[in-house]
C-alpha cells in the first residue's frame, strides 16, 4: 500500500518481510524514493583495536547528526589479501594497522560534510582514536577506498576455503564478541585465517575464517559445524543474532533451533501453519 | 532485542507492534536514543488550496534533502476556532486564507535550516505556492505557533459535538480526497463545519465534522455512523486507511470489515487463532 500510516490491525506486509517465501509469494510492492545525496564525505581509518572504532563510530554519528551512512570494519588480513588478489587494491595509508575502518557521511544537501569528517579525524588522531586517517578527494578516490570493502569476498577465494558466518550483536559489543571469537577460533583450528569485516554500525559482522597455510582446504572445510558451533555459541552470549542480513534458508534452519526460544519457534511454526497449511511455500527453508 | 540486524524468520515484533494488545503483552523494549535535533526552523504559511499545501512539502523535503519533521495541515476554521475557545492563540497572518501549514524543519546538528526555509518561502510566495508565511524567530514563538496546532482538539470541545476520522490517504491524493469528503459531507450535512487538520507529510488527516450551528448536538451526534460511512467509503475510494494512527479497539472492530479484504482479514484471524486460541488477549478488540 502507498500509506505512510495504516493502523487497522496485524502489519502482515512486515511479516512476509524476512520470512524467505515460507508464507506467500510477493507480487507487487509501493516504493518510496528518496532524493540522492548531494554531499558525501570518505574517509579510510587506521586502529590499533576495534574498541577506537566503536569510539569514533559515536563520535561521527554526533558531529555529523546522525549523517553516517557506512561504518565498515576492516582488518589487516583483509587489506593484504586485497592487495595480494585484487588488481588495482592498494592500502592507502603508510604504515599497517591491526583494524580499518571505511567511513562514509552523506546528506541530502550540502551539509559540509568534508569539513565534519576532518575535524572528526583530527580530534580522533590527536587522543589516540584513530592511528592514521586518510580523505578521499575525489569520486575516483572514494571508488578506490570502496573498492577495499568491497573485492573482500572475492580476495578470500584464491585462499583455498572459507568458513563464513553473518552474525550480529549489539554494537557496543562487537570488541567483546570479536576477542571472544577469535580467542576460541584460533585455539580450536591454530593458524586459521580470521577475516572479521562488515557493517559496524549495525553490529553486523562477517566472520568468515580462512584454512590454516598449512591445512588442506578439504579437511578445513569438513570441520565446517564444528567452527559455525563454536562462532555461534559466543555470538549467542552477547545476544546476538546468527543471520543478521543473509537469512536462515536451508542452511541455518536446523541451526536457529539451537538459539531461538521454544516459544518463539512455536509461534514462527503456528504462523506457517496458518498461512500455509499445507507446506506449499518455499518448504524446507526457515522452518 | 538491541540487534539493529536480526535476519533469523520471522519479525515478531513487528506483528506485535499495532495489534493492539491482541496477541499478547509486552513487557521489555529496548529504545534506540538518537540526539537532540541542534537546529530547527519553523514557519507558518498559507494557502489557497491544499494542492499549494503539497507542493510546498515536496519542495521543502528537496530543498531541505528530507529534514521536514513537521508539515501540520490547518483549515481556516482551525485557526477561528482556537482564536474563539483558546488563550494565547492569535493567528500570526495578516489576512486570513482557507488553509495553512505549520512547517518545521529539523537536523542533528547546525544545518542552516532557517535560511533554507526563507528561501523556500521566498521562492514559493513568488510564483503563488503560498500566499503569506511566517517564521519563527524564536522558542517563544515556536511554541506560539505550534500552540495553534496543539489546540485544534480542545478548540472544538466547545463547539458542541464533533464527529471524528483518523484517516490517511498516500500524500498527493489528499487534496482531491479533501475535496470529494467535503462535498459528500456538506450535501449530506448542510452547515456541517469540517476541521480537517493533521499530518500531510503522512497524509494523514483527522476528518473531524462539527456540528452545523443550527443544529442540535444530540441530533447531529445520533448520524455519527451515516457521517462515517460517507467519510470511510471516500477513503477507501483513494486506497487509504480508515484508521490511520489510532488503532481499531472497539469502535472500528467491525466497521474495518467493510474494507478490508477477506482474505485479508482471513490472515489476520487466523494469526490471532494460532497465538491466542482460547481470546485471552484484548477481547473485543480489532478483531
Amino acid at each position: 500500500r502507498a500509506l505512510r500510516k495504516d493502523n487497522t490491525g496485524y502489519d502482515l506486509k512486515q511479516l512476509f518481510i524476512g520470512a524467505e517465501g515460507t508464507l506467500g509469494l510477493v507480487t507487487g510492492a509501493v516504493l518510496k524514493l528518496v532524493p540522492r545525496p548531494e554531499d558525501r564525505a570518505v574517509a579510510f581509518a587506521g586502529f590499533t583495536e576495534p574498541a577506537n572504532a566503536v569510539r569514533l563510530l559515536n563520535r561521527a554519528q554526533s558531529a555529523s547528526g546522525g549523517l553516517v551512512t557506512s561504518f565498515e570494519l576492516i582488518p589487516r588480513i583483509g587489506i593484504e589479501l586485497d592487495e595480494k588478489n585484487i588488481p588495482g587494491c592498494r592500502d592507502p595509508l603508510t604504515a599497517p594497522f591491526p583494524w580499518y575502518a571505511l567511513v562514509e557521511l552523506a546528506a541530502g544537501r550540502g551539509a559540509g560534510l568534508r569539513g565534519v569528517l576532518e575535524a572528526l579525524l583530527a580530534e580522533a588522531l590527536d587522543d589516540g582514536v584513530i592511528a592514521d586517517a586518510a580523505i578521499v578527494e575525489n569520486e575516483t578516490q572514494a571508488e578506490d577506498f570502496w573498492r577495499l570493502r568491497h573485492s573482500l569476498s572475492a580476495s578470500m577465494k584464491p585462499e583455498g576455503g572459507c568458513i563464513k558466518h553473518d552474525v550480529s550483536v549489539p554494537v557496543e559489543k562487537v570488541p567483546a564478541f570479536l576477542a571472544a571469537a577469535d580467542a576460541a577460533v584460533t585455539a580450536a583450528f591454530p593458524g586459521a585465517r580470521i577475516v572479521a569485516f562488515g557493517h559496524l554500525g549495525d553490529g553486523n559482522i562477517h566472520y568468515d575464517v580462512c584454512r590454516p597455510l598449512d591445512a588442506e582446504t578439504e579437511a578445513f572445510l569438513a570441520r565446517w559445524e564444528e567452527m559455525q558451533r563454536i562462532v555461534h555459541d559466543i555470538v549467542a552470549g552477547f545476544d546476538g543474532s546468527i543471520s543478521a542480513e543473509h537469512g536462515l534458508g536451508r542452511m541455518k534452519r536446523d541451526e536457529i533451533t539451537r538459539y531461538k526460544s521454544q516459544v518463539e519457534l512455536d509461534m514462527m511454526r503456528a504462523v506457517k501453519a496458518a498461512f500455509d497449511p499445507q507446506g506449499l511455500m518455499n518448504p524446507g527453508k526457515v522452518l
